[in-house]
């Protein structure tokens, strides 16, 4: 199975930002033990701080490169109606994750403007949501 | 490890009610797919209609009696303030999954009165949100 | 037919609260009256304080042990979710009833969580709205 | 008995718009069975479009030339604080009806700006609210 | 001074409706007693319970026939932006007038949609309203 | 083709009122340049400044009479339900057109209750406004 | 007939503040204005900026040394519940004015907290707004 | 004097949970401390986590088997539209207490929907907050 | 124990206003018996019309000069950060008092800006709720 | 004449994505449509998923070197204040155009963030409102 | 140049009140730094924990007696139209200081009444707020 | 001193651009101003309209490589939660500027999203803004 994990806005600082908050590993880190411990799917991975390229890589896996996608999409998933279009857009199911609970910080995080475009939402068990959202895209291939 | 799952409001009738949104299963017999699955583990499984009830079971099981809790508070969900100061009472980590993507249903329930109290959220993987809760809460032990 | 009459919180006191609100007789002795002039139909009748109780009766006669059920869900109506989840979950139709006229009470009974779900409401006629539903009911068949 | 039916507007296109919600007849074919069925009684019936011929039409009859009032006031139930005052005005009772369930349709028909001002409430029975407001005015007499 | 009073919809029934609130006169009555007192001015009236017929009214003195207007235009106040724009349309000052104080009744009445195109407003005296305006468009003639 | 243009509210003042605003001319001279540029197309015009008219109007002209209507319903652009559910009672397309930029003004201006259900919007091109709705019905037809 | 004219926050500065919005006289040249036309009357001045003296002020003479209050809180019309209470524990009869229309000013300033406690306003007539409430409290004396 | 000492959803886990905010005791061993001092009244205890419990309860006390009724709601005291219609159908007097200060907490434990049915409110005060109640019940006896 | 009581706005005219709300007598007779009442400990009394020179006093007995405050801010509550800074800013513990129970009256009175940063709250006793202050601030001494 | 055209995010996807609501052909296709129409006119077109290259693209046209701009702001419509200045910033008329009937869709679509700056809006005739849009700036030139 | 510098509520506690929050120094000390830095300008201290003295203190020096004002209002920031009007009502620019960042602390200190009748504002500094403040006069002259 | 300056979008138009409002002097001048003055600090700028390249910007520096980052965010301050969580992320301070007195605009130009995060805030001194938050860091150091 392919899969496409993207990262928003401030993730390529884990690891380095606020560790209390999303722990101390860097994603590239975890990217690899995913790897190992998923070695017979293939786990492709792309981050970006700007909202258009999220959205660019949306459409250019979306029609048939990929066979789920992965998407933590950040401070972004508060705001982007853009990204929820091409969520809605696309072909491949797209399962929205959060490091940490959302519910349980600032009231601006506690609305999602994407979760309604996705299949599901897994939220609050740290690097983990990561993995339980490829068990999900596995188990309901 | 020992696993309470509960269900709350008419989820009693899973397999009966609404089948487009729920699925077609009983939840009984979801629950005997689990327990070979997770042969190794005990899961308990507690139902009711009565939002005191769901408290009184937390509060029972919630001092050391069980490992993780996986709830699916159902509509009490969006209006049960008192299952929120139940989980933030007790001393094991509650899990909320939803069978459906309740950010893609009415507007009424977007808002979670009690996944802030929790330790994460799943929701929209049908049946296998359970699963995954389970998931969560063995990596997470 | 059969015809099922069930009563929200509160509404056990009829003839002993706020009699200039609720009038001066009891449910059961106006229960009376309804099945003497509706002698060819069977009334059931259910009252709970409880909401899960409420809940627990729409589900037990909401695959056709019961031809239609008027609910007066009493306080329940402005905030339950999920009596209105029951409702939409059963067979049978529902048909909403209050005796005031809560459009003319105070703001938060103006919000009906269950009406959206019933076939229809009627409010503002005293215990009469008891027997138009019950018209109702039978000129729908 | 006199009665009063007063239709507000779109109301004459009944049976000629959207049938799916409305139904397929008109209201004159109706009002002529329900002249039948309640021959003993005389119905008058009044249509207009315009928001103050419908209080012209309150004021004419609602001193004394009329014993109650049916009022389906369509669109301008949730924002007609004018018609709300007429009815406040007369000495007649008022009963609000409405084909549909208005509470199953979109946000800005849950808001009635005359129920307060009405005896009651009667809606989603089809025509049949119609014949249930005549019961309610002929048992409330 | 050419004075043009406009009466908006229910006001034709003063000394007939609610007489707690509006008083035992009708308003007929009450304009003798203003044309006695004010005989070296003419004063025009209109009443329409029909928004676009005072609208109308509007337009046909307001460019030029009259010297100033007294406008009551009850309950289409707090809704009509229609009458809002013809005030500002037209080259005479009006001035809003109410016979109760519209802020100590219902919150609905609390906002005027017309005041701000008017050149100012008076409320809460009576029929003593009208006179108070027209003194003030004497005054600022 | 048969194209209906109807106006609302104070839209008779064209020319007179606030020039700076809606321009110089009057709506008559503007419809003799469109009836000169579509010659082969039958333009009818109404104007009223009461609501229930301009419901009227597109009752009488909705069920087969016209092949589309340009409908600028003014001020009860903002307030009228009950234009916007005769728009879709009818069986002809309406397009909704403004002079000014109405999102370029008052607030109040900015929620359209009709633009939902009409074809399409268009506003702010003085009076090519309407000339260009008709381009848009003639190129839709 | 004794009557006590109170002015609020900046209106010392009437005649120097904003004068395209207040005017080019200060109040005390306008009070000797009303005194001469008011000869009979005696009239009482009080101004401050503190909202607590304009407390103690309404208590002091509000218990039998004035026959009635001319009012212009200010901006505290806006913000005060104090001054609303402190008016309706008194036994005189108090009547807000404002010199300028205050709806068509800022959205703050559409809100009076005193409005209901008073028994009528007047607004937008500059000084004169004064002499029609001394007009109003003398005719209905 | 006989009272009534009911606490609502969690409020059995005290000295359980959240020491920090609700203290080290249990209720129980702080009940035989107010039996202590108040030897002369009798005071029973009821405690629940189910809302239609409460409620059943202030009925079966509320028509004079009690003399007043000491009220700690918890979470329901925010969502309880029942229990204030409770409160209101009943013959002694109720009041409200709490243990923390609930205008402290989260914005969602500011609304009471029970305190304006009971006779006063009582909170911040830990433990004490019932004793205070109760000397203000014997106190207004 | 020093205690001082502090009176906000219009609480100076207790026993002479809206004396079915308050009560019939003055503060003064009243502050009599609570001192006879509790001769042991020294009662300080402070009133004022003036937020600020509520705060004054705050401020003056806030650091050492007194044991515990009883504080009625009146209206002031409704509006007045200031004030609730203040209590935050002193040492002793505060406590809000209400004669009548704010949450049974106007929607404006259930806010209250200081709550959060006093100590605990009573309202709704008459006179008692002063009395039962006392007893709290002697209690938790 | 100069046009640009420019489509905001998920553009690139026409006659890819959601074929119901956006038609079947790629703009591309319908550009070579219209560049046929309007061969006298150069029509150059941009299309970006990101925010910052609509803005970069406003600016580097915006100044002299277009005579109009057609623009499609996608979801951006929605949420972008920063293209709104770029829009009023710039020295050319700016049309906004949308594909489908913005206000027939979700309410989040319901307001426009750039509306205000431009110069008129075209909504709902498909692919056409884009040549409307240039009908409008060819006529207004 | 003659610089007022005026202090609000609760501002004369500073070096006494939270001062983890507000520092530790008294802001007399801080006045004498600033006096020495700045020698060659007059800086007038003025502080008031009454809204009406701040009121009376911008009046008596806005109209030539200083060259600008910086001004802290406190508390009163936030609910204060009367020391806007009083800012908007004098001739010398005022500077809005706090000494924390306002947006940092709780939801109510986001609104400023007073920053648009403001020259600029400063915020967040500690006491280098009130010297950012002189510099930015300065500079401006 | 390394100071990085960062403007945000549309701020590349400065001198170019709504000069009444933005001045007359582009940015680029503006800097060479401030070089010449503070010729002991090395002063880096940055300027994109592109959000993330904000974002990245932010990153690159904000883990040692300056010593305080001066941020005029442009239309992104009121919208980008990303932004704001880039500030939080890293470790040097940032200060919030604005040229123009957002307080005195538009009403969603009132809030921001980023000033939380920042050490502080100054708005509404034209490019002196820049100058005044760079003196800020050097103080603050």
């Amino acid at each position: 199975m392919n899969i496409l994990i993207i990262n928003g806005p401030n993730l390529n600082l884990l690891g380095k930002r606020e560790k209390s908050v999303y722990g101390e590993n860097s994603f590239e880190s975890y990217l690899e033990f995913l790897r190992n411990k998923y070695s017979e799917h293939q786990l492709v991975y792309f981050q970006s701080n700007i909202e258009g390229e999220l959205i660019n890589t949306l459409h250019q896996y979306g029609f048939g490169d990929t066979d789920g996608i992965v998407l933590n999409a950040g401070a972004y998933t508060h705001t982007s109606i853009a990204i929820s279009d091409a969520i809605r857009a696309i072909n491949v199911p797209v399962i929205e994750v959060h490091i940490s609970n959302i519910h349980a910080r600032e009231a601006y995080r506690h609305t999602s403007m994407i979760a309604a475009a996705c299949k599901g939402s897994i939220a609050g068990f740290g690097m983990d949501s990561y993995r339980l959202a490829i068990e999900a895209l596995i188990s309901n291939k």
